[in-house]
């Protein structure tokens, strides 16, 4: 089965880096992730600054990217405004945010689920009539750090209405990076009743060291072909500082090979546009001189 | 079901430190992962220190800690020499050494399968008529880094002579850390129709990422309950310098318990175990500040 990798690293991957990476090394990564042969790239967030500092340089970033005919570049837009900033430099897809919990939305966006809704529901709908494809992020869809396991059906509750309101696919996260192969089961046996797989994308940390199991689980057991993942596994994880963050691009496309899917990423690409950035890497492959491919 | 783990740190954690680690601290570091709940420790190798200097110290080692009931204290045993060393210390149980490939026997034990059967089966005999247990090491059970891909047909054979020779348990190693699942899958679908589960024990590394993926296969998919570790994720790879080695206790003990599995292993006593070497640690669970159990 042909595999589709979101690559996150621009976004999820960098958003908690507290030095500020100049827009010109940005783009040089975004450019060089291009050419890895992953399908999208979710290159920035249209957030305001004074949230997220690391983003501040949104427009110039997809503004002067190479984009690469094939590759979609998306971007996190979390309301109206943001919608606007994006539709400005023509990015390809956005991205809305909600969560499984009420309290993970309150403390990571300041409302409730319903409240999460009211906020993402108008940018959809201008997405939409724009002509552009929605994205709609469940955080917290295994684990939550202040609510523990959350039920499947809960998440199955908040996918169906995500769905509803005009969002084209869902991306599961595993935000703390909690979740094993048993949860990954459990959500995906009543979700995929209500829900096509090409609909479902999972987006796994490595916090605990399941990642890479999750991913192989789901497409091996349920068939789940799209992923998202960060080059280098950049990103920790902001509730359990100094643990790793996102999966590795380079460790899923090798997982998922090596697992018989058809995978067109090139690892050592992956991991030579992550070594670009000079920060520190997680990835099983970074590590290996010669891995054997 | 119960799961059981032999904590191979001391032997395959610090086989290939540089620094020789003071008995001492070997012995405390023990007498730490006795408290664990791991079933079984592979507390050194009694081999030539010529080859082996960490290991110079084994008999010192194997009298100086202290025996918890119901732990089981093994140890590698080359060769008969070795196993007059280990017999004059009481050790529990010995384990022998063979691989896959002629080619990793010859550069690993300087001889090739049938000479390796050679050495080992006076061992297993000797070994057997003092009543003691004997494991038999299957390196390269799936990948070799001189012959890529090994045919489980060729592992089977292997497995099947040293139960014949009176082995008791056999482990198969993915020495380079390359196996992935499906790999697993298929060895273990050849393997189980010859060969009870009880009889197999599986020794994963973590380098190229898939450890707890390989491990969570087996368990889930083929029931088998007998899994080698390190604490901390200690041992490295010495066939890629600067990879990570041995799948980490904490991190196989936290998935098997998370994928439904009876589990009587501490993760916190491991992490706590594993850190008072001082030495780098590999595994997830002990960057966590405060993990979600």
């Amino acid at each position: 089965m042909l595999v589709r990798i979101t690559e996150v690293a621009p976004r999820d991957g960098l958003q908690n880096v507290k030095d500020l990476i100049p827009t010109e090394r940005k783009v040089a990564f975004i450019n060089a992730l291009s050419e890895t042969g992953v399908d999208e790239i979710e290159a920035t967030a249209f957030v305001h600054p004074k949230w997220v500092p690391q983003m501040a340089d949104a427009e110039e970033v997809l503004r002067r990217i190479d984009r690469k005919p094939g590759v979609i570049y998306s971007a996190i837009v979390p309301n109206e405004r943001g919608l606007e900033r994006a539709l400005s430099v023509g990015v390809d897809k956005v991205a809305v945010l909600t969560a499984a919990t009420d309290t993970f939305n309150l403390k990571n966006i300041n409302t409730d689920i319903e409240g999460s809704f009211q906020k993402l529901i108008p940018v959809v709908r201008s997405a939409k009539a724009s002509g552009l494809p929605v994205r709609g992020y469940v955080s917290v869809a295994f684990w939550c750090p202040y609510e523990g396991k959350v039920p499947p059906q809960r998440v199955r509750d908040v996918v169906l209405r995500l769905l509803d309101v005009g969002v084209d696919e869902v991306s599961l996260g595993d935000t703390i990076g909690r979740a094993s192969p048993k949860d990954v089961a459990e959500l995906l046996e009543i979700l995929l009743r209500d829900v096509p797989a090409d609909r479902i994308v999972l987006h796994f940390h490595a916090t605990y060291g399941m990642g890479i199991a999750n991913v192989l689980c789901a497409y091996r057991e349920f068939g789940i072909y799209r992923y998202d993942s960060s080059a280098g596994g950049l990103g920790g994880c902001p509730y359990a500082p100094g643990a790793s963050g996102n999966v590795a691009t380079e460790d899923v496309a090798f997982a998922l090979k090596n697992s018989g899917a058809e995978v067109r990423v090139d690892v050592l690409k992956v991991v030579e546009a992550a070594k670009s950035l000079g920060l520190p890497l997680e990835s099983a492959l970074s590590r290996i001189p010669k891995p054997i491919l």
